[in-house]
């Protein structure tokens, strides 16, 4: 990847004049079914231009209380986009055909009416949970019928395509817009990509430029997500053996474990910061998700020893 | 009411000098024992002041899914508040101690904490349900244990006074800011109040004036307020009583109506749109409040005979 | 006035029921030629209102430099509508045919450009400064040459029209939208008017909601903006004619005041806010309109011989 | 530059453990004197999160009109900022203290006061003019007297300090924050740095993380940028030659060209699209500034005989 990085030809993206960042948006876009991409420099941002390109400001967006839109972007499409958002608690981040059709409101003279329903798949905070393609097309009928859009939240759609066999067309085309993150799982440096309507990237440029996203010369970051999506989708399905041979080993070792479906472990624990830190001293590096929750992540980086060696670490310091 | 307006003594509120503004101000604080209030044109902006007085830009608020905030304030308070909401669906529009307990998130590094809880008393869309003392103050304690302030939209508080027998002060007790409301229910034309700590108020002015609130010589409202607070109270005894008469009728005449518990009936239809169109034709107003859902409210113009005549002719419609 | 307020007919303006509000609109509406108008609390209210409809948020205005938009306002143009304003510094807070041309940007391709030009008329800041009808019209073709639209905000406008005898249609013809104030020199306690184009008034309907101005009994107040129309307007010229004997005997005190052209003497003065505050223990309440500049108005309560008695308090506290 | 960045020790630095972006950080705040700074992936962010860190929503920024926060920014301070612009016309971007002082409001009750002054060195639509110390300093005392902050937009600071000698530190000692520029002139592929007081930066990771900023594996980039800094920053001075080169031979063939302080040449021409459109088709890319105005920008990628070739091309086609 760091040879690809190297040797990546480059223009300036600002400009729309960048050839492996035009390569790279054609190639996402392409296995998703979509029109139209834009390479950008965050998860985050590629959700907030997506769903900014459905809903106005003084809009509303339903999705579900856990999500990642909610818990880790800092708030920030009700603090730029001026987007609410109307949710319902869900035991693992997925919402149902029946939260959506009772989440969405229809536009009345005096109330306000839903725009657009957000799905996360896989959903982080639900432990990497993943929605199945028909609960996806149970909700996008749902949607339909009401009226409003559907974005997906794909930074983690690479794990859920591996783990269930569905091809990444079968999401793309429940979705209107999507995001899919090239660093985390896939191992690229930097970079996202919101997935868009073609009529939309106008706009969308427009907009990553006025967020502080119009970057120049991002052809290096977009061969790096050129090579990761070349070599690094399939191999996710060790990450997900992994998941589950540290989740047996936490279980075995006394500890309250949720069945991971994908490359994420959940542990309930009476102190997850302290236990978090009295692990990252044994270099253990895990995230307390919650007073009560550790979030065990695997990753390219880890080996099948690695999370045996993790787990040892873990069962020690509990 | 109308004689109070034409002789109020009055002068220009945007530099502070409107003694009958002032004597309102008073009132209500007292009422509720606060030290602060603030005159505004409408509880939407009250809503929106207070809250704001308590979360900046980008932080959370917890509220019902069905909260007067998110259904008919045309979602304000991400428009120009930049707040995010995090919401539980309800059969009644009221959140239990546990619902609050799930929905507040506590600030943890790269996680978005709650900063404020909002809760709906009475609840317009749950049908003019009540909060009991008792679970505010649960509520009250939970939100204390996790550090996050509670506003109270009482819009509709003096119906929950009436209905329960619950002091003022007691109400006004469990809540950091609240809004209550002088048109509706008590029959002033124009204006509600918010209620704030004494620290709040300055900026609460500068922010009113920023919303384009800053009015002149407002003490002709603030005086049909003061004789709203003085004479329309305790009549919403009335109200109730004959909120409970429409809906035996209605019930009589073999709609399907939700129990009042105040003075708001709800009734669920086939095609809500369609009956209120109906009913309006025959000088019967009352609204859709979804696609399946009238809302009927008494108020000081509706007397027992006319709610009489209406459920007759809703009979007769439906 | 006050009778007038007492017997207005009114209903809930929500809804858009009140018959004195819809009065109101319509003659507003008709006096300046516009085919549609709104009524809302504050000039502040009717400015933000109207240029949003024009500006969406991420847009450019042209203004002068001291216009009350940027001065009396809290920002709230860019705070609650994302708009960039960009102004010239003007003697007197109008802008010349010339400003307006260096103002105005094209849009290109990474380049923002602007989208309308506001002028104040009279101007607060500029000593209630007329624009003449023929500079409206050079800054207006200058406009429609460049593409963007033209918002003139009116508060004073009145005084123009006395001072200049120029029909409030013509006033209306350079404009493409427009507030007027009802309180202020017309004496009603509270109220403008936005001026919009038809297209406008529902999404402008559904803004002041949001921004918390959608109030409900408000013809009481629109009956005193009626009242004012009516009786007001012409009186102003002894405003007019006040202020110059005014500014007349300031000068003879010694002081050095600038020539009024309406209703707003002007004095610079070495500290404004303490001369403001030593004329306030003798009961002549003037604004320290910069540390340097006080402000003087005239206005229906005020009397000839007030001015005379005022200017003689100012002589001796200076 | 690409061997450095192919080989760049990486972290995550959303969890701030990128130890090449801390080297970058560390080295970019010694240069000019701060204590913290900030990588971001562009010198748009960097503008807004400096000055974020200054003014709250609702506050007021003097500028220069033809800034790059106004002119190339697309509103985004006011958009996601609330920050109003208020700014004087000037002949070549740079404010006079003059300008400075009629721009900067005083805080008065009822007046909304000016928060910072953003200086823009050297000046893009200025023609790469450069601010004096001198002047800077004027303008730094007036600021202080008046109580508002100074930010600098230095996205070609480089270029100021070589064409003047003015050690880095001493424009670092004039302000409050800056932004500095990685890309354009010093040639790195992506990020600018934003410099900062210790206490902001805290709040300026998050406000980049909730614009979409924060990226993880930035080393890349960042050791880039620090290739940059010790490679790129004195040959300027070969941009600054051929840019007076260009504007000698481009004068010579009769073309309006206005004097380069730098390293760009500013042109006047009748029709600048269809100038630079034709320029375009034999291989010379200009940018079209305006309806009659051309930006010729020399950088380290053009030589002096690209210059002579440019020229002959431009005075063919115009």
């Amino acid at each position: 990847m760091r040879a690809a990085i190297a040797q990546a030809e480059v223009g300036d993206d600002v400009y729309g004049e960048d050839p492996t960042v035009a390569a790279l948006e054609a190639k996402v876009a392409d296995l998703f079914g979509f029109e139209a991409a834009l390479f950008v420099p965050t998860g985050v941002m590629a959700n907030h231009i997506a769903l900014r390109m459905q809903l106005p400001a003084g809009s509303e967006l339903v999705a579900d209380a856990d999500a990642h839109i909610l818990a880790h972007e800092d708030a920030g499409l009700a603090w730029h986009g001026g987007i609410q958002t109307r949710t319902a608690l869900t035991p693992d981040g997925l919402l149902t055909p029946e939260d959506v059709s009772r989440l969405i409101r229809p536009h009345l003279p005096h109330t306000l009416g839903t725009g657009a329903v957000e799905l996360e798949n896989t959903h982080n905070r639900g432990g990497g949970s993943v929605y199945t393609i028909e609960r996806l097309r149970a909700i996008r009928a749902i949607a339909d019928e009401r009226g409003v859009s559907v974005h997906i939240d794909g930074a983690r759609i690479w794990n859920a395509h591996v783990a269930t066999g569905t091809p990444l067309r079968e999401y793309g085309a429940v979705a209107d817009t999507m995001s899919v993150c090239l660093s985390k799982g896939l191992g690229a440096p930097v970079g996202s990509v919101a997935l868009l309507k073609p009529q939309q990237r106008a706009q969308a440029v427009l907009m990553r430029h006025r967020l502080g996203g119009g970057w120049r010369q991002a052809g290096m970051l977009a061969a790096a997500g050129i090579y990761a999506l070349d070599h690094h989708v399939d191999r996710l399905a060790e990450d997900h053996a992994n998941a589950r041979l540290l989740a047996a080993a936490l279980r075995e070792a006394g500890l309250s474990v949720r069945d991971p479906q994908t490359n994420i472990v959940l542990v309930d624990v009476p102190d997850a910061p302290a236990l978090a830190a009295r692990a990252a001293r044994r270099n253990v590096r895990i995230s307390a998700f919650g007073p009560a929750l550790l979030r065990l992540v695997t990753h390219l980086d880890v080996t099948e020893k690695d999370c045996v060696a993790a787990a040892q670490v873990l069962a020690h310091v509990a």
